[in-house]
C-alpha cells in the first residue's frame, strides 16, 4: 500500500499567463501581430505538460520590460518574468513553466531555473489564503 | 425593497502585502530594522479601513526597486507597487489601499491613483479563476 506522499495525485492546474498586448518597445501597426501575441501563439502551439494551460491576458502592467509572462495556480506562489523575446525564448518559458508545474507550491529552486529566468524575475506573490 | 446592487454586502477581505525583508539598497546591520520592516510596522499602526489587513511577506522578489507592496484579494486583480520610501510614503500606500479596498474587482481608475502609484506599478495579475 502506498503512503499518502506516494499517491500520484495530479496538482491543481497551472496557468501560464501571457500579456498579448505587449509591444516590447516597438512601433506596431494595426495590421501586425504584437510581440506578446506572437509569443502567446507560439506557446499555445507547443507541446505542454499535463495540467499546464496558456492564458492570454490584456496587460500585465510591466510594459517597459516586456514581453511578460506569469506562472500561477491555486495554493502556489505566483511568479512574473519579463524582458522575454517572443522569437527566441518560448523554449525558456516552457522550461520554467514545466519546472513550476511539477511543484506543489510554485517554488522552483533558484539554481535550477533557466539563466534568463534567474535574472528577470519581476516580482512574486505568495499563495492566497482565504 | 433594495435591489441587489444596493444591498450593502461587504467585499471579501483585501490584503496589503509588505515585503519586510527589503533593504531598499542600503547596507543594514543585524541590529537595525530593515526598511521593509519599518514600513510594515508603520502601516500596521495606522487606522485601516474595514476589510483591509496588512500582511508581512518575506521577499516579493522586486529587490532592486523596493520597498515593495502588493494589494490583492479573492476575485480581484493583484497589483504590485515599488520604489516606495518607508519613511515618507505610508500615507500614499494607505490611500491606494483604501481605493482598492473600495472596489469589487481591484481596478482603481488610473487617474484617481496617487502620483507615485501611477508611475511605479511593477506588475498586475488577473483574478484567479478556478
Amino acid at each position: 500500500m502506498k503512503d499518502q506522499a506516494e499517491v500520484e495525485t495530479p496538482h491543481l492546474p497551472t496557468e501560464l499567463l501571457v500579456c498579448v498586448k505587449c509591444r516590447r518597445g516597438h512601433e506596431i501597426s494595426n495590421e501586425e501581430r504584437r510581440p506578446g501575441k506572437v509569443l502567446f501563439d507560439t506557446l499555445g502551439a507547443m507541446d505542454l505538460p499535463g495540467g499546464l494551460r496558456v492564458t492570454a491576458v490584456e496587460c500585465l502592467s510591466n510594459c517597459s520590460q516586456g514581453c511578460t509572462v506569469a506562472l500561477r495556480g491555486a495554493g502556489r506562489w505566483t511568479y512574473i518574468y519579463g524582458n522575454l523575446d517572443e522569437e527566441s525564448q518560448a523554449e525558456t518559458i516552457l522550461e520554467i513553466a514545466a519546472q513550476y508545474n511539477a511543484t506543489a507550491d510554485g517554488l522552483v529552486p533558484w539554481r535550477q531555473r533557466p539563466e534568463h529566468i534567474k535574472r528577470n524575475c519581476v516580482a512574486r506573490i505568495p499563495p492566497l489564503e482565504i
